[in-house]
């Protein structure tokens, strides 16, 4: 692929201010969290926005939400379909149950049981495949077409972009201005909305995107100009492995984003560690991409403001505990 | 030992009140947090009170706080001396440190290395000591005797049970009346504060503690209505594994307290990972005490708005994050 065709319909602030209406009341309004060992460690003053404390355990929640809250009557009759092993399952699942829409969810029969269990315990339908016979994509393109249900993407859509940009209009409106605004990147939905409320609400803010290194392909795309691809990466941030930006998220990120860089798996588990230890905080690989890039100083801030998105904390603890005490 | 003198200077409610003004600003106002699936799970309205989110990451911070401020010129110029390898070493040196006045903690040889790098990073002396060959308290005693530093005790202290009490007033001022308060319980610190603002601020409140099966000394206590001791108990609990009730809480808790239920480690953990997994939170085994007594049944409270203390979070996380994606 070279660059994709920019779409007409690409968000702009309104858009997001919008979705902030939507969901006031909604979606948690997560708090802002500082830690004086932290702006120690990295001489800034940081101000995280920890979305592993929004509803369903991630940020996913408010674009799901927003999107579905934008159907007419005749698409809510006939449902919601998404395709996620992760966090946007279990936003689309909820967001589904609140709004009274019916939701299916497919996904691949390997699946973390935890996962599958967290989206059925929000009243989604589970459609199963086998992921070595089909593909997701073309799954749900036929039973979309089958059902007549609207199929709502992880993060290449414009309500969900919108909706994924609140939790930026939040930490500008609760911090003030910031001189730079870290965010986690995978396909570039949350990236796009919070480049969008930075525009607007703190002007001049660097906007930076953080990704794994084994999944950099938004690196590479940001650097290039044109869409580059990593399938299947190595990584532990599971949230991030994502193959490519969409049509929408590119141009957004390319248009707004300062910089992307990126971490690697030993980074991102030594600021899990801290943000388990010291803040007392269940965060996912991905969720520590943003803060692992300033821990690590990848991106220095001396005496700057700075803003950390903490984008979700679902992954299986269970495993863990059976090493407490021990 | 039977059953200790009561002595004349038992704290009232006056203290816990008085210790709320003198943390005011100083201790976080930790928030209060509700989970509807804990709710559904268990049939009560609850608010929790994450004091793993207090400064040095319990709510021993509280107490050590109130008794330093509650120090003379000369006493503060000689320093404080506390004996412990827990929350407590923390919530002093930290506590020491803010108020500008010097600590020592005696410590054993074989604390683990987070918790004594965590006591050395506040600012604190640590005393290092070979538990085979003294005893903390002897050791204690004589250098206290020597350097004329005032001792401060973990729970048994009326300056340090008014500062704990002041978790159970912001609940119950930001909560509202409640049917029942449940906390974790040790020495009975936080218990013995907890009673005291619910005697005042929620009459009527059952107060219960939720101590370790295998550390059940408070328990039979209450029931005997002698002093009962366990030593070196066997539990993944570490903050509760005080042998004995002091002689302030000891009258406190039998005084105020409505019961005392024990929880299983088992159960310990099972209650970790609906905090972890669910809430996000990052909490100690000694933490999920009370969340414990709720999600087994042990407690029941059907329709009922019950408060539920969370003690502290820390622990050493870096050995359960090597488990992470694999």
């Amino acid at each position: 692929m070279n660059t994709p065709a920019r779409p007409d319909d690409i968000p702009t602030y309104e858009a997001v201010a919008q979705a902030s209406r939507v969901l006031n009341g909604k979606a948690h309004r997560t708090p802002i969290l500082t830690s004086r060992t932290f702006d120690e460690l990295t001489g800034a003053s940081v101000f995280f926005k920890p979305e592993n404390l929004q509803r369903s355990g991630s940020f996913k929640f408010r674009g799901a939400y927003n999107a579905i809250a934008h159907l007419g009557d005749e698409e809510r009759r006939r449902g919601v379909l998404a395709y996620s092993s992760g966090n946007h399952a279990q936003g689309i699942a909820l967001a589904g149950q609140l709004q009274g829409v019916e939701t299916a969810i497919v996904m691949p029969n390997n699946a973390p049981a935890v996962k599958l269990a967290a989206t059925a315990g929000y009243g989604a339908e589970i459609i199963r495949y086998d992921p070595a016979a089909t593909t997701r994509e073309a799954l749900a393109t036929e039973i979309g077409a089958e059902r007549g249900s609207t199929i709502i993407p992880s993060y290449d859509h414009p309500h969900v972009i919108a909706g994924q940009g609140t939790a930026g209009v939040e930490l500008f409106e609760d911090a003030g201005p910031l001189d730079v605004l870290l965010v986690c990147l995978g396909g570039g939905g949350l990236l796009s909305g919070c480049a969008l409320a930075a525009g607007a609400l703190s002007p001049g803010c660097r906007v930076v995107g953080v990704e794994p290194a084994a999944a950099d392909d938004a690196a590479r795309s940001f650097r290039s100009g044109t869409l580059h691809t990593v399938h299947n990466p190595d990584t532990i941030a599971d949230g991030a492995r994502t193959p490519f930006l969409g049509r929408y998220t590119f141009h957004t990120v390319l248009d707004l984003a300062s910089d992307i860089v990126t971490v690697t798996d030993d980074e991102l588990i030594d600021a899990m560690g801290f943000l388990w230890e010291r803040m007392k905080l269940v965060v996912e690989p991905t969720g520590a991409l943003a803060t692992a890039a300033l821990l690590t100083g990848k991106v220095k801030a001396p005496g700057q403001r700075v803003g950390v998105l903490i984008s979700g904390g679902n992954l299986d603890v269970k495993p863990l505990l059976r090493g407490v005490g021990r």
